[in-house]
């Protein structure tokens, strides 16, 4: 099983504290680097990890809400100071082509490189994104401006080869690669070989779901049904869940809650408002109380999974 | 005689480095704050540091290069979120009003106070602000784009009154303020009292010239001369001379040949390029060489004046 690793560039939210930069996260799947939203500071906090971002050729913007997006302009004009010649694809809600034109053309008219702005529908569950090995979906969210989250999900892989049987059955090295993708084999004598005893089950896919800004919403569950990492926000303790409401964010127990109906394996909260910067952990206990496996994402934090 | 105090929020050139925001300090002299340049993430060097900034009413942008004024638009929402009420001014080159009118707009256009965009022009030496204890110029620079630094300079202040003098000569309550600045007095006789015989020196008065970004041009050591402190880019060591002059930069040894001739108290070199992250001490001793009494400016460093 190949891993995923999931590096939290800013796990804070609207105000910036000691310990949280705004929102940003680095996903490496299947040698692929993926960038989720782009707060303030994001480059800085990669900077800060020594990271190197060569494999980075799409960044994912959320929603248009300052924290999540602040740092794109800053990111783009670095990477043209460090050579970049790949094009780059930043996917966001429709309007971001417009709101940044300006910026582009005043900052960045002479890079080296192309940034290509890609818009999609925050109110569908829709692919926007596919290669080889990974498919890539936006799911609605609710919020006070058009946001979505995302789901990462990889392809189902090719089933293992029993080798000792490939050669017992005589199975022609042209056939590998469908009975891989689990075909039957007929051999000379016409006889059919099923699939199950030529191949044993693939390596199991890795999903990863992200879901920020959003108020309490059930309807994301069938799209996060089984991830094994759930990235939802927790802005807010149990204590001002009217808050949450009136702002339409979630508590923590609201996250714990998505989290333990869509059977994920694992939660990660953060965007953490600012009140909680120096006892976060009662944020992150409430949520152990509905779901146990949950952890709280910290500024620099590498989550395996 | 009162003290300033510089406080670096970031010290770096274009590429942040794992030690080094992009450029940007905050001034304090005479219970107001001075934000100069706001490169990104000055909001979070500020808030990682604590810093309470209810006194800033004034923001300096030198020039418009993303590592002098991306923090801008994020630091402006913050400060509604921190519930200013009091007007923001913002002093830019030509063209910045309509650069960030439409991130104003889209991102700024419900918060409880008014930032107002005042546009000078980079070519003149000119005040461009004063109030009853300070007066602020540009002083041109020498750049890529039109760019100047600021000084700032406390205004005269009152002579101090020798008080049993005062009583002596039976000066009355309301000839105070204009003894305080000089005048003479004439007393109940007819008789003319020198100013000196009633009052001792003022304070001295306290000048501070912040010069980023700018190639070594000796036009500006007449503005700058004695200040008490000159911040002025060095982005790169001497055997990076012909790079600094194509890229319109200065070296450390030309920032402290500035700084020699025009006879400064001290100078504070930053905005040293990424590539001396780990051994910024030789750009320092290359500056100390001409011009010791030369400090290496530090993120978060504090220095008083």
């Amino acid at each position: 099983m190949s891993t995923a690793r999931l590096t939290i560039l800013g796990a804070g939210s609207a105000l910036p504290t000691r310990y949280n930069f705004p929102s940003s996260q680095l996903l490496e799947l299947r040698e692929k680097q993926y960038l989720i939203d782009c707060g303030e500071g994001t480059q800085i906090s990669m900077r800060q990890m020594g990271l190197k971002t060569k494999r980075l050729n799409r960044i994912f913007i959320s929603h248009l809400h300052g924290d999540h997006c602040f740092g794109l302009v800053g990111l783009i004009s670095s990477f043209a100071l460090l050579n970049r010649t790949a094009d780059l694809y930043i996917h966001g809600p429709k309007g971001i082509t417009e709101l940044y034109a300006s910026q582009m053309e005043f900052f960045c008219n002479q890079i080296p490189y192309t940034v290509h702005f890609v818009e999609h529908d925050t109110t569908q569950f829709q692919k926007i994104h596919e290669d080889r090995s990974i498919e890539i979906y936006t799911i609605p969210l609710k919020h006070r401006v058009p946001a979505c989250g995302f789901l990462f999900k990889e392809k189902a892989k090719d089933r293992h080869i029993k080798r000792e049987m490939i050669d017992y059955h005589k199975v022609p090295f042209s056939q590998i690669n469908l009975i891989k993708q689990g075909a039957d084999f007929i051999n000379e004598e016409g006889k059919l070989i099923e699939n199950k005893l030529l191949t044993t089950e693939p390596a199991k896919t890795i999903s990863y779901a992200y879901c920020s800004d959003t108020i309490y919403t059930e309807t994301i569950i069938p799209w996060i049904t089984g991830v094994d990492l759930l990235y939802h926000e927790a802005t807010f303790a149990d204590s001002e869940a009217a808050r949450a409401k009136t702002t339409m964010h979630s508590t923590a127990k609201q996250a714990a809650s998505i989290a333990q109906q869509a059977n994920v394996k694992q939660l990660v909260i953060g965007h953490l408002s600012s009140r909680y910067s120096s006892n976060q952990n009662i944020v992150l206990q409430e949520a152990k109380s509905v779901f146990e496996n949950t952890i709280l994402a910290e500024d620099k934090m590498v989550i395996e999974f």
